[in-house]
């Protein structure tokens, strides 16, 4: 049972991701046909912290396989807060359910979930490190409305800096032929350099620009995110810059007629309201994509026994803790220092920081 | 999928509330033939505000028809509260979601989350504003304890100004033939002008009166409501005039053999705990009927194509907002300012208040 | 429908414990047949105070035998908290689901609620009082593990005072034959003297030591619990003692290569995390045997209409009410005051203390 997990989208083989996506487009084409492959099983969502819309699509997910739900949304409010470590929670919810999956706001708390269950767990969302469901369902909705994941022009907007969700989709895309990137940020907002490396030696082509109408028109795909008010420089750089990040009819109406706009959501302002109307608007069915995306993965989860997650088996213990302090093995004493090598740095195994 | 909502009672045809209440009954009769109808399907429980009956009520009945159950009742403590507007949370729920129960504190909520659901929206309370199933919890009561809608004489006690139930239920009633009404409250908790002017219209007898001993004898009904402490003029009142307010088993001594007593609960004094071994007493089987009624209603919506609600179709747009501080229209700024007329005045069509 | 409840676990014959046993056993054995059994059954999870733990394994149960749920686990966020009294909430809820597990931190309360209820009422923890299916855990446990309920000889360490858990266990326990305990604790936290008479009356060997690793050599099971800070007699004590009352590698190394470890969980460190890695550490597994126990008994209690549990049926009702501040009577003013008689003392009848 070994490495029947998904903390990682990494951790799949390009063939298994590739059979994710189809299966989820089979899914949505006749979900009857999937409607109790799941029957009898029972899937514990453990939400340590609240996010009600990955939690309804987990359930909703499971729910149209035939399957059923246990969990917690609310631990502040349950024993589970009663100084109970992780791993004994892990160990005796995986004696009563099939499947689990969680979120935490602690990096790496997936990783050492799984470490300790007996059955498999999907990382709904580790604090900033991991969202993989996130990115698969983006990967959905792209296979779907653009029919490829190839030869795209996507243009990412907003906090590229801060964007989890963005990083993986960059990351991701990247091993796919001819795509590029236009990345539209603030100086202070743009993408990090380790990113830059993964594009470079993917051999990736990618622009930064500062401004989204001019650079709208020849985008496949626009996928828009949040950007907070706090991560402007000044209340006067918020005031002057903030209308070049704000999707509107009139920047609409630069872009091309196949163009479609995805958002992880929930938006705030990023996207006025009228651009729901436009069809080219996707981030609603994007959802919807994510249902079908995690239905995929919960059923090769649970059904194939071939549907094994390859990773890396290079691991070591260490003397030193992890310096994050926001890495769960500064939280769970009893967690072995776990890191692999990458271009000879010590890499945590939780939360893939360098340990020195 | 126009106007497959239940926002208002009001919405429905004569014949649609029949047969509504018919089904109920034939429910209640077999409900081993009934408990597969819903297979597969998925409701939502979007609670923006706590209220566990109503909330166990809905997912009973749900359950009882084969669905299952998606959803929240604790807010504050789920991402809905992050500032997402209601358009959104309804868009991507009802991608999920086969049908949506709502409740939230806001007047007019459910109806303006009825534009956006691609799936059929049961209102479950928006404030003090509707309540249908409540109401459609009485009539199912009354169908099957009295065998009949029409020639009942109904008193009506405690608190008629505000009691939300106690409107609808007149409104309703005074349609059928041959009802009459005794209003039993205090002065300043006499029922509103507007109510008067509906049961003068349908041409239906009441009288109003402030004393509930004198006046049980001639009744088939007793529908007894909360009368809290701070709605009495003065302390003084509330002391002298609380006990004629209360159900008792003496003054139970007094009324028909065949009388029922309904409540809508949860009750805290008003009805003494002795009058529960009476079998007149009928308010813990009104939520059970409520229960059978909520299965109609949401088997009707699912499963019957012709079950279309009709509606005001005659809408316009305003210029100027709702003074409603309570209504949703000030809450969320993307809405519509729809208005219908009534009696040449512009009422909005969220709250049911008037415009200017 | 009368005692079909179950609040105390000394409700049941010797011959309905025994048989409850066994089939948990068997539905271990072969849990697909059982699991369409409670198909278009709900269950009532009403849980007045927070225990994840208990809830997921009563729903998980109650899923795993074709049922589904409905309930709440946050009463201070729902209707319910709002001075609806147990009696109204109980008869509402028992007119919604087939069968009802509750736990509230008021004595008494589990008996209170059966009063009122049309559906069999499972006491899942009222306060420090009862918690009969721990104790049902346990023994399922013990059945399985060790073969036999009879000829154990039972180390009990920790807490022995306060434990709940404890004091259920060996009350039970001692009914079989051959079994003996040894009582491992601080003098503060004995064993109370109510206990000694049960093992004397019951003809049951017991020594009273205050040191683990010299008395492990010779258990066939050993059962641990949590032992506070705040239970030493000074912090002078907690420090020179704790040690001889945690479970170590160390500790282990003496005992026999059959013997047990049990601990009702969660633990703190009463256990050290490298014990897990030992075939004898039981804990774990524990949970599941759990499980299947309220697998087992609410298959029972819905499906076998033989399985009525016997009750001390002599009850009185007394004029004064139960002294004991923390019992249902004092919360509740509706009750009936009702008592039995035992040694010609006056016992309460939901809290089990003495009235006078």
């Amino acid at each position: 049972m070994k490495h029947r997990h998904v903390i990682d989208l990494e951790d799949l083989t390009f063939a298994q991701l590739q059979q994710t996506i189809e299966l989820a487009g089979k899914i949505k084409a006749d979900p009857v046909k999937y409607s109790h492959v799941c029957d009898g099983k029972i899937m514990a969502t453990l939400f340590y912290e609240p996010s009600t819309r990955t939690q309804m699509s987990f359930q909703t997910a499971m729910m149209r396989l035939g399957g059923k739900i246990i969990g917690f949304d609310n631990p502040q409010n349950s024993s589970v807060s009663k100084g109970e470590s992780l791993k004994d929670t892990i160990t005796i919810v995986s004696g009563y359910a099939d499947i689990i999956a969680m979120r935490n706001p602690v990096e790496g708390s997936a990783k050492a979930a799984s470490l300790y269950s007996s059955v498999p767990v999907i990382n709904a969302g580790d604090g900033g490190h991991l969202h993989p469901t996130q990115t698969l369902t983006d990967l959905v909705t792209l296979s779907n409305e653009k029919g490829r994941l190839n030869h795209l022009k996507i243009g990412l907007c907003g906090d590229l800096k801060n964007g989890r969700t963005v990083h993986s989709l960059i990351k991701t895309m990247s091993h796919f032929e001819g795509n590029s990137f236009v990345l539209i940020s603030t100086k202070e907002l743009s993408i990090p350099d380790y990113i830059k490396d993964i594009m470079d030696k993917a051999g990736c082509p990618y622009e930064e620009v500062d401004d989204l109408q001019s650079n709208i028109a020849d985008l496949d795909v626009l996928y828009m995110t949040r950007i907070q008010r706090e991560r402007f420089a000044s209340e006067e750089d918020y005031q002057a810059q903030k209308g070049q990040y704000i999707l509107d009819t009139e920047k609409m109406s630069y872009a091309k007629k196949d163009m479609i706009v995805l958002h992880p959501l929930p938006r705030v302002d990023e996207i006025t309201v009228e651009v729901d109307d436009d069809p080219r608007a996707c981030y609603f069915k994007q959802a919807v994509y994510g249902m079908y995306g995690r239905m995929a993965l919960i059923m090769l989860l649970l059904e194939d026994k071939d549907y094994f997650f390859h990773s890396n088996d290079k691991k070591f213990i260490s003397d030193v803790k992890c310096k994050n302090p926001r890495c769960i093995v500064n939280q769970e004493a009893y967690l072995p220092k776990k890191y692999y090598l990458k271009d000879n740095h010590k890499i945590c195994d939780y939360c893939d920081n360098e340990i020195e």
